[in-house]
């Protein structure tokens, strides 16, 4: 299997330009899918905005009279951030899970950004978002076996919290899950090249684990040895 | 219908306490379900500890070996916080929705704090919490026809913003749902008596609907209009 993928933790994204342009390997036809956001053509036009000087078309996959066939014919993937609840449900809806993973397994890079990094990932449970809609599954594309948490925040000082911090909530999963959780900082994201996976970008990351204490990573890690884990999730 | 409800944003919950005493108007005999958190007993005892002094028991429903008789039982009915997606899971899993929903219909008093608040309200749709648990449905109690987003935090300015705002997250809930939801700072509460609604505590509160700006709220204002509400949930 030589799956690529870059998962951006989200925040301005356009320190990752050039990372995304190399990641394409000349892919000249992206599919975008939008539907993590209420307006799907604006949210494709901003990357068709800095996409079509470096020649790549991208295509809004919500314009597509069949969205699977779209899929299917895509040499690239781009999937933008927004709301996970909203974009799972979109997904399942359309019968898209299979179609992107089959994509994706056939060796075309996916881009995905904040609830578009999430939805790579096993399932949604390390999503920060608002369960706006309830999708038939919380189930993803599966392209990894670990969860992504993006956007992630530090602690605050105790004086400062309102409700629970995210190493709260992402400790919460661990209760219920047996799975590795990256949560990346905003301007990190991973970089999946078949067997071998890295941190780039800024942010760094925190990676959670059960019965371990969150550990700092830096850019540029090796984390291949998460890309063969077994994930155990509750029912 | 003489709901009594009091619904706490959570927070430092000490401030409420008299609050709660006067709420329970002589009940003696509370269960507590406590499912939001891992800890059952710690989180039953924590309540234990200042309500038994003021004469009042508390029971943890999950050292009931009828859950169902026990809130059947109950003279009144607490509901703390913790994870929203482990509570709904728990009361679907053991049948607790409707018996929750009779024993309050016939008029003991309900206390919810964070997700037990959040419990109050027909689904689960604004939580702040992970979706680290996939429940079988987002429906809950159903007990007043809005929508409550406890903990709420008011935008920080842009240079300080990591992912969406709270004000975004509620944006995008009224996008996909036409249901009004009240915002509770940390230190507010709601107190419904039968067709009576109030604002209370310190922190006041942000109420957004469709197509209007949020507005904020005072301790003290009126709310009881919103208990006739007729809410639309998006599919």
């Amino acid at each position: 299997m030589n799956r690529r993928l870059l998962l951006h933790a989200g925040g301005d994204g356009t320190s990752a330009r050039p990372a995304v342009i190399e990641h394409l390997r000349g892919a000249r036809r992206a599919v975008m899918i939008p539907y993590a956001q209420s307006d799907h053509d604006r949210a494709t036009a901003r990357f068709q905005e800095w996409l079509a000087p470096q020649g790549v078309e991208i295509i809004g996959v919500h314009t597509a009279s069949d969205p699977r066939a779209a899929i299917g014919g895509a040499e690239a993937i781009f999937v933008t951030g927004g709301n996970s609840f909203r974009l799972v449900s979109a997904l399942h809806s359309l019968s898209l899970i299979d179609a992107v993973r089959s994509a994706i397994d056939s060796g075309i890079p996916y881009y995905g950004a904040s609830a578009g990094a999430n939805v790579a990932c096993p399932t949604i449970r390390t999503t920060n978002d608002m369960p706006i809609v309830q999708p038939p599954s919380f189930a993803a594309f599966n392209l990894v076996p670990f969860q992504i948490n993006p956007h992630y925040i530090d602690p605050p000082p105790p004086e400062a919290r309102i409700g629970e911090t995210r190493e709260e909530r992402l400790t919460e999963f661990l209760e219920e899950n047996d799975v590795s959780v990256v949560a990346l900082r905003e301007q990190g994201w991973l970089e999946v090249d078949g067997e071998s996976m890295h941190l780039r970008g800024t942010g760094g990351a925190v990676l959670f684990r059960r019965g371990a204490d969150p550990a700092e990573l830096k850019a540029g890690v090796d984390l291949s040895a998460l890309l063969v884990e077994t994930p155990r999730f509750d029912a």
